[in-house]
């Protein structure tokens, strides 16, 4: 149960935004841009690093949630997410998003865990500025997102099937309000 | 020196909003709402909440920024925001506020470190639902300012001046470009 009456039902953090909207709007605006705007880096592999990040974290609602969205983005699907979860280093992933996905680890343990060497070894692997900027905040973000749906003990549904069809929404028109 | 190039010199967070104005969007409105917004909780007090989840995660730029900002608008100025950073048990606030430091601190450490004994100590000092809603998410969003921050290695200027100049900024006009 939630630690607050939230006064509905929705699971995760989308009980959230209906409870304070004046919040939702620039948490949805900022889902949108990172993980759904023009970028270099796939919609998928996005929500795959967003994902991780949520695994890591122990954060079950996010990480079945972006998890779902990332394999509906992703040729390779749910056994490449999980495979990513299991073990980064021998997924069949991009030598530059296996650098990325062990950039977000750091982000994600501590902003000063970053060392010159993540960095470096994201752009040999041929990651832009951009791209690493972006899964900087990606990582960052998530270890709000992820803070802010535990912290309150939302809850996380079961039902793997509620995590596909929130990610079949949210493939079909994104983070923004309809 | 920043783990990408910016392109400009500004310090800590403004330096990372000037190099993509697509994310600094609601990440600024996010800080304008949250610790600015109308609320219950004072522009200062949120401003604390901030500069703790900061000082406590060593984000130098984000702690001296947010805690210039929350002295600027508490009644016992910086001599309180020292105290309360060295310890939260003693320094003069609150009950109500102390409870929520203390909240934030857990958020800021895990979401699934919230206990539900952390959420009736607050709501037992006077804490009402949305006051620990918006604990909750500053220190959330402040776990996220921070690994950006710290994350790309961004510049924190030395200067005590330079932090009150951005307060004076802050408490004048807000997050919101201008």
């Amino acid at each position: 149960m939630p630690h607050i009456a939230l006064h509905n039902d929705a699971p995760g953090i989308t009980g959230l935004f209906q409870y304070r909207p004046e919040t939702a709007r620039p948490l949805r605006e900022l889902s949108e841009v990172l993980l759904r705007g023009p970028n270099t880096l796939t919609r998928g592999e996005r929500e795959l690093i967003a994902a991780h990040v949520s695994t890591r974290n122990h954060c079950r609602f996010c990480a079945l949630s972006h998890g779902a969205s990332a394999a509906a983005q992703l040729p390779d699907g749910m056994p490449l997410v999980e495979q990513v979860h299991a073990d980064v280093d021998s997924a069949p992933v991009s030598a530059k998003l296996r650098a990325l996905l062990h950039l977000a680890d750091a982000v994600r343990r501590d902003g000063r865990a970053v060392m010159q060497a993540d960095v470096e070894a994201a752009r040999a692997a041929g990651a832009s500025d951009l791209e690493i900027h972006d899964t900087v905040l990606i990582a960052a973000a998530f270890s709000m997102y992820n803070r802010y749906v535990d912290g309150l003990a939302t809850i996380a549904p079961d039902d793997p099937a509620a995590y596909a069809k929130m990610a079949e929404r949210i493939v079909g028109t994104g983070y923004l309000p309809g």
